[in-house]
């Protein structure tokens, strides 16, 4: 008896699940945007996600539904439900990774450490908040924002104008988040996994370099993140996958401040970017552990196989002609790069794959990584 | 521009070369022997691979031809190199893989150590070998045999009665191949890639435990096996490699012998089962090494991520319902270990997948590795 598992979205998150998924007798299955994307490798459907019909015709056909993105309706996710769909995450819980509100107002409750924040719905509240924090502060959409875009820093209420305007014709209302800007030595992002049936695993503790509201590097573990620092991430970890309960692949971005307290930023509930290192430098890379999750499958060991980890993402540069040779010249320069390919077109900025360099010392990590991955500029 | 690779034979080896290739961008292709193998997850063929009008369709499609196995006729593997078709291996380094008596004579010519041998075409031959060589001896027929099958010990050439009866029915005469019987301390297995353009990449000698002519268990690296033992079996290997111009990765399974002699048995020209544990324990595992080495790519590093690595494989039983409870308890007593399976069907000692644990400990990775693997028995 195989277990059938279902992601919805044909991204590069759904191509790195196949590969485990077949390692361990799993059968995958996608439910693509479009013909031809990452993950066209495992059996795809394609069809729209916002579309309740395709998303239960597609679900009857698995054991599992998981997805790729966090983007699928909540009346969608809770037709699945109550149609007996097991959906990891479910749809309780995707609701905080959905809308940036809800998951202030829950953390809040929850006791978890976080930058102050408002909902504010007219420009004398965002205002108000700007006087009483210095002066500038980050106004972010509560929906839809990914990679930088919804996010907004401001030092007066007129610049986010537009957003109000957009509040306005919007018959739901609805309001804007406004947080502190807070003063960070660096950012962190902690991974935990966990089952429907509780069980969960805490991976080691990694340092995010973001570089315009893209994450462009990842040292794991956070250099430095021994001790106090390693465990309050852990434990914010752990409390945002129970008290939210979260299945599946968790990621809880982190913001390390100069007094040296860690204030939860964002979150994803899938394998994220911060996880791409545990591909090659974890015994259970995110890919495979996100498919035992949703599985309820025991979890793997989330030791590292390496001191140190370094993942650069690739990013798509304006000519593309010269990919394959790019691919070369890595390969024949770096022999201990791990090059992960998307199979993306690539566009200037776009993510079109990663390289991760495991080893002894740090510094060879990073050179090497570094180095690979500057052989697609 | 995307390197295409098709690969003869849909078995389990194919199916591993698909993860890799797809990380590195390439696309594979796979032409089956028949519809639902272990490869079905690419994009698939099926065909007879016999038969030269399917192979060299399946070959227009794709820019590299490779295999699963070493059992296409030299006649198709000619017309495909005659109608331009890059394949690798190529025949002239195939033919040694595909017959003993080729293989055994050119590593006679190359100077290479190997036990005493014969090409025996009567019984009066055989047994004229007995007598020199302590009256027992290995009979094996020169082509098709793998994991024991067409390989005998015999004391009296009338133990070959039915082989000899089956060289006098076959038009093209032909001999059988008799080998000393080797007073071997322990088996090993080197493993090398080559690309076409020479570059070549020599992994870490390993040992390996046959149980009924069935590799069962590899230990990698080989337990004591520095220095002189080390740099014989790399000798040995490249010289293979480069002697018979092999592309591609290829094993050379070897017997130490007790006065620490190391003579070749046997040769395989593809991903092989002594190599399953570069997969979990060696930055460039064997089958993304092979799919670099036949698309003439830059070699990966073969440097281990652990300093002990023990592959078991997993043997198909009486009773199949149960092996996904077999594979949930594996999972859950050893979160550790690497379990690989081949989607095919669990016959008695058909081997269905695979355990590796790489340890900084061996007698750690060893006990991990066999408890994992004896949660299938």
């Amino acid at each position: 008896m195989t277990v059938r598992i279902g992601v919805i979205g044909g991204g590069q998150l759904a191509r790195m699940m196949i590969a485990p998924a077949v390692e361990l007798g799993l059968e995958p299955r996608v439910l693509a945007e479009e013909s031809g994307m990452a993950a066209s490798l495992a059996a795809v459907a394609v069809g729209d996600y916002h579309d309740e019909e395709t998303v239960l015709a597609f679900a009857r056909e698995v054991d599992v539904l998981t997805f790729d993105h966090e983007h699928v309706p909540q009346p969608v996710l809770r037709a699945l439900v109550a149609a007996g769909v097991a959906v990891h995450p479910g749809p309780d819980a995707l609701q905080y990774a959905q809308d940036k509100l809800l998951m202030r107002a829950k953390l809040a409750d929850l006791g978890l450490p976080q930058p102050d924040w408002a909902a504010v719905t007219r420009a004398d509240d965002l205002q108000a908040f700007l006087d009483g924090h210095g002066g500038r502060a980050v106004v972010k959409t509560p929906r839809g924002g990914y990679d930088g875009k919804g996010v907004r820093v401001v030092s007066a209420a007129v610049e986010a104008a537009d957003w109000f305007a957009a509040l306005s014709e919007d018959a739901n209302g609805g309001a804007l988040l406004v947080e502190e800007l807070v003063d960070f030595r660096r950012e962190l992002a902690q991974q935990v996994a966990r089952r429907p049936s509780g069980e969960i695993a805490v991976y080691p503790v990694v340092e995010t370099v973001q570089r315009d509201g893209v994450c462009a590097e990842v040292v794991a573990p956070a250099p430095g993140a021994v001790g106090r620092v390693a465990d309050e991430a852990r434990r914010v970890g752990v409390a945002v996958a129970e008290g939210l309960g979260v299945t599946g692949m968790l990621a809880v971005e982190l913001f390390e401040t100069s007094d040296e307290r860690l204030l939860v930023n964002e979150l994803a509930m899938r394998p994220h970017n911060s996880g791409h290192w545990t591909q090659d430098g974890v015994i259970t890379g995110q890919f495979e552990q996100h498919l035992r999750a949703v599985a309820d499958l025991p979890l793997g060991s989330t030791e590292p196989t390496a001191a140190w980890s370094v993942m650069i993402n690739i990013l798509g540069g304006p000519a593309d002609a010269a990919m394959t040779d790019r691919l070369v010249a890595a390969m024949a320069e770096h022999p201990r790069a791990k090059i992960h390919t998307y199979g993306k077109a690539p566009r200037p900025g776009r993510k079109v794959g990663h390289v991760t360099v495991a080893a002894a010392e740090l510094d060879d990590a990073a050179y090497e990584a570094r180095a690979a991955a500057a052989a697609f500029d």
